[in-house]
């Protein structure tokens, strides 16, 4: 079936069904924009199987998504939308560039949660944008920026959830959504450690791929652990 | 008189009045948050004079500021304010960071303007912030946010008329604001050529910084030309 994109982390292919896409998750791993780039044998099937189980989830908990279903490992199958290219992230704790970019310090905590939107263009290297950037853009309308917002902070409440029951706290995430033909706003891409943030509320230890950014342990095993803790509560 | 504060193109002075402060403008300029820095003589003298011009037009159009007098060529007197580190940005055509940073094209036009807050902490080299980012900072209240865009588009709207009539467009500019005893939100720092970008409506040709950014041109003749345009028209 033909490739319709390949990214960083995951390949889409057209299916039969003009209503169906297939994605495949690649066993890579990159971080700083693509600058650092590594082959890790599993890593495919793990993003896979979290994000499938997190997009279950958040459709049970009222989170509509273009998830369909996992039909192998490294493969689920979703619907096909307009993706907005925006990365929509809710910080509930400081962490990564918004210490560097406006000083706040590693671990303050954000209440009521931040809502920001980066633009993805990987030319300009994503950077951030304010509401009326995102209006000047033409990436989304007035309302959607609302519905955007509404939706991620949704999203967040789930998790923080979901999390909670597995010992860990959300530090922060990025969602990405598109329009559907009638357009409806889903959420869309993954979620999964290597979208987020997760710490353990105890000993603060990453559960996500902050343990390769800052090369700090094994992403694999980081990973297992928290599928197995994830599969534990669910 | 003892100095309270020194930038790179201002010194700010204590008097014997605590309601009073004197500002001398300095025969410096700077660009790229002062990386490159040249001494030019008659500078400040052109500066003071504009900027006490433009705020005491502003007065005269209901906008309210620091201003109090111009005191000599370089010297002018203004309230006491406790100043909110923000830069107060607008843009009705995109020229400068907004251009690099998200991919506009020079020239392209934001109707409504376009306001945008940048963080005046030269250790973070001022980065840009959202509303939210503002919020989170202490910077100001959600009420005051709304205060300062409406007085930026409202300095906006006086400078656009003001200079239409000297035959120049208004492209962009950032103003500063702060906060006297009564926590009222007063018009601060200067506006001049220093901190606009001002096009010749025909031409294109620039009267502002840029032909020192650039190196198009002799800064102190294009100050001269647009201090003596502005005189004719007031």
């Amino acid at each position: 079936m033909m490739l319709l994109y390949e990214g960083k982390a995951k390949k889409v292919f057209k299916t039969e069904d003009p209503e169906v896409l297939r994605i495949e998750y690649k066993d890579e791993v990159t971080a700083g924009n693509g600058a650092r780039r590594d082959f890790m044998e599993g890593k495919g099937r793990l993003n896979n199987l979290i994000s499938s189980d997190i997009f279950k989830y958040l459709e049970k908990n009222g989170v509509k998504s273009h998830f369909i279903e996992r039909i192998s490992d490294t493969e689920q199958t979703v619907k096909p939308l307009g993706i907005i290219p925006l990365e929509v992230t809710v910080r509930n704790r400081a962490a990564g560039s918004i210490v560097r970019r406006l000083g706040f310090k590693k671990g303050d905590e954000f209440k009521p949660p931040l809502v920001e939107f980066y633009y993805k263009e990987d030319a300009l290297d994503d950077p951030i944008l304010t509401d009326d950037h995102v209006l000047k853009l033409g990436l989304a309308t007035k309302a959607e920026i609302g519905e955007l917002k509404a939706a991620a902070l949704k999203v967040n409440k789930v998790l923080i959830r979901m999390m909670d029951m597995m010992g860990m706290e959300l530090a922060d995430f990025k969602v990405e959504f598109g329009r559907d033909n009638e357009g409806n706003i889903l959420l869309a891409d993954e979620i999964s450690p290597d979208t987020c943030r997760i710490w353990d509320a105890e000993t603060d230890e990453n559960f996500d791929k902050d343990v390769y950014r800052n090369s700090t342990g094994s992403l694999i095993d980081t990973y297992t652990k928290f599928y197995e803790k994830m599969e534990a509560v669910k």
